[in-house]
C-alpha cells in the first residue's frame, strides 16, 4: 500500500488581524503590504509587525499575516504564553470564544482585545482532490507519523479538505522540535 | 489489563559541570549549594547558575544541576539553540562527541567547552523494581501515549532502569509543551 505523505509547514508565532484593528494599529484605511506568499493560496505574510503586551512581558515584532479577517486571532505557542502571562488555549483557527485577550500595539495606535489569544491546534490542509485521494473528507481526525529520533506520532490531527487549501501540514514550533521537524520534510497520514 | 503508568518530569535547559569547571566558574574549591532536590535520587537544583554564550546570542541564568559530573554537559530545547546560534544533536545524556560547545560564564570566570550542548533525548527512569513490574529492561525502547487535545504517542523513548532512578518520563518543554503536558501528569507507557 502506498503511503500518504503530506509537506509540513512550521508556524511562528503570528496575528490575524480585523479590518477594525488594522486600520487602529496602522492607520485609517492603511492596506496590509506583502511581504512573501503562504502555501495556502491567498495567505501572504505581510511586511506589518506588531508587538504583543501580557500582563507578565511583551513579545516584540509579531508578523502579521493577511489578508484582513472577521475577527483578530493571536496564535502563539504555549511557551509563548508564559512569556505573556497568559494561558492560550489549544483551538482549531476561529474557536476564540472564551480564550484570552491581551494588549496589540501597532506603529499608529494600540487595541485591547477581550478574547482571540489561542494555540493553533494541528492539522493537515488538503486541496478536495487530495481528500479524494487519501479517502479524507473534510473535519475527519487523522493521525501523523513522524519517523526518526525524535519520531513520534501526532493524534488528533484534524483535516480540512477545501478547494481553496495545499497540501500541508500545520503545527506551531513547539510541536515541530519536539518531532525534530524541519519545514517542507514529508510525513506520513495514518488514518484511524 | 492494567496500565503501565509513568509520572512526567518536564526539564528545562540545565547545565552539568565538571569539578574542574565549576572552580573555574565560581572559585577554586567552590561547593555546589543545593536549591531543591530533584526526583532522582541524589540529584539537585543548584543556587547557581551561568550564562551561555553562543555565536548568536547569549541565555542568561541558566541553573547548574549537582552533584559534579566527569564532563560538562549542557541541555538545552532545539529553540534554545536556534537563539544562541548552535545546532544540538538529540542525544541520550552523556553522548556529547561532536556535538557543539560554546563559552559559559560564570561569577568568577569562563569556559570555552568543545562540546557537550545536546538536546536530551527523551527517555524513562525507572527503579529495578518498576523494569520487573513492567517487564522492561535497561536500554529497551518503549512508547509513551499521552491523551487530550494534544494527543500523541512518543516513539523510541529510551528505558533506564537502576536501582539508584526513580520512575519518571523525562521530556523537555518543547516535547511537554507539544503533548499538552504538565509536570506530575501521569501517562501510558506501551512496550514495543
Amino acid at each position: 500500500m502506498s503511503k500518504y505523505l503530506v509537506p509540513v509547514g512550521l508556524s511562528n508565532r503570528h496575528i490575524h488581524l480585523s479590518k477594525e484593528h488594522i486600520d487602529i494599529l496602522f492607520g485609517e484605511g492603511h492596506e496590509l503590504t506583502k511581504f512573501k506568499d503562504l502555501s495556502q493560496p491567498g495567505q501572504y505574510a505581510c511586511e506589518e509587525k506588531v508587538d504583543l503586551v501580557g500582563p507578565k512581558k511583551t513579545i516584540k515584532g509579531v508578523r502579521v499575516l493577511g489578508p484582513a479577517r472577521p475577527n483578530t486571532q493571536v496564535e502563539v505557542a504555549l511557551a509563548d504564553g508564559f512569556v505573556l502571562g497568559v494561558k492560550p488555549p489549544v483551538r482549531d483557527s476561529g474557536d476564540i470564544a472564551g480564550s484570552p485577550g491581551l494588549k496589540i500595539v501597532g506603529p499608529k495606535g494600540e487595541v485591547e482585545i477581550e478574547e482571540g489569544v489561542i494555540a493553533a491546534a494541528r492539522h493537515i490542509h488538503m486541496h478536495t482532490s487530495d481528500g479524494e485521494k487519501f479517502g479524507i473528507n473534510d473535519k475527519d481526525i487523522v493521525k501523523v507519523r513522524i519517523e526518526g529520533k525524535r519520531g513520534l506520532i501526532f493524534e488528533n490531527v484534524l483535516a480540512r479538505v477545501n478547494p481553496n487549501y495545499a497540501l500541508e501540514f500545520h503545527v506551531d514550533l513547539e510541536e515541530g522540535n519536539a518531532a525534530g521537524l524541519k519545514n517542507g520534510d514529508m510525513v506520513e497520514i495514518i488514518k484511524e
